[in-house]
């Protein structure tokens, strides 16, 4: 079980995407910790210290969630609605990183409370250069509170 | 009344920020039609189209809104739970670019809703790199729904 504070929980079911982002990110030279969940049942799992997370701290709450939409078991869309219902998890701004270019998911994730939405490009290089100006925006420039 | 759609709506008393903001964001190139109002009861009367309003297009609601915290007649966080308690409105990202570095106004903005909270820095020219880079990311990067 990790020891030190997570930075950014990604939340995303396709290993090439998680490798991209997270090279991204480590790139930025901003991240030490990032922790990696593969569906939206294992998300709220570590987000609730639940299951196989039991022993995690409760305080360490990830400073920011990258969050994909189409994930196995639970959706990204009940995941972002489960953390925005909730009076203290709701601080942790959440950033939807999809593939999804339909306007109904972008007006739901908006609707249900996501901090920003960003389409993931296509393009390899693309995305390593979005994810680090995710990173880049919400670590450095975003002022976050400390929980 | 203005006919263009509205990019950014800067609510700001501060007339050297207004200016600032106004420089920074024109010369990100990105945007082209920044409206500025300088109390909050004048941002409500913006963004509902009411009062000396009344004749804007209620469908010309702007792209993002810059929002301080310390505005007279309607307090920005006022402001902000207006917006981010209206099914219709929830869906305007709401960056707050305050002065305040009070942890209260941070934790109260993030469970009211807000996309995103920017503390101004006090030299100018980072002040004015800081809201290019607010215009960079939620204009280009951020997706937003077309409303």
């Amino acid at each position: 079980m990790e020891t030190e504070p997570v930075d950014i929980l990604l939340i995303e079911d396709n290993p090439i995407d998680v490798e991209l982002a997270i090279r991204a990110l480590k790139k930025s030279g901003l991240v030490n910790n990032i922790f990696v969940v593969n569906d939206g049942e294992d998300a709220l799992d570590f987000i609730y210290c639940k299951n196989k997370y039991w022993n995690r701290k409760h305080s360490g709450i990830p400073k920011i969630i990258l969050l994909d939409l189409k994930l196995p078991k639970v959706s990204g869309l009940e995941v972002l609605k489960i953390i925005k219902s909730d009076e203290d998890k709701k601080i942790i701004p959440v950033i939807v990183l999809t593939s999804s270019s339909q306007e109904k998911d972008m007006i739901e994730s908006y609707k249900l409370g996501v901090n920003s939405y960003i389409q993931k490009p296509v393009d390899f290089d693309q995305f390593v250069e979005s994810v680090k100006q995710i990173g880049m925006y919400w670590l450095l420039l975003n002022k976050l509170p400390i929980v």
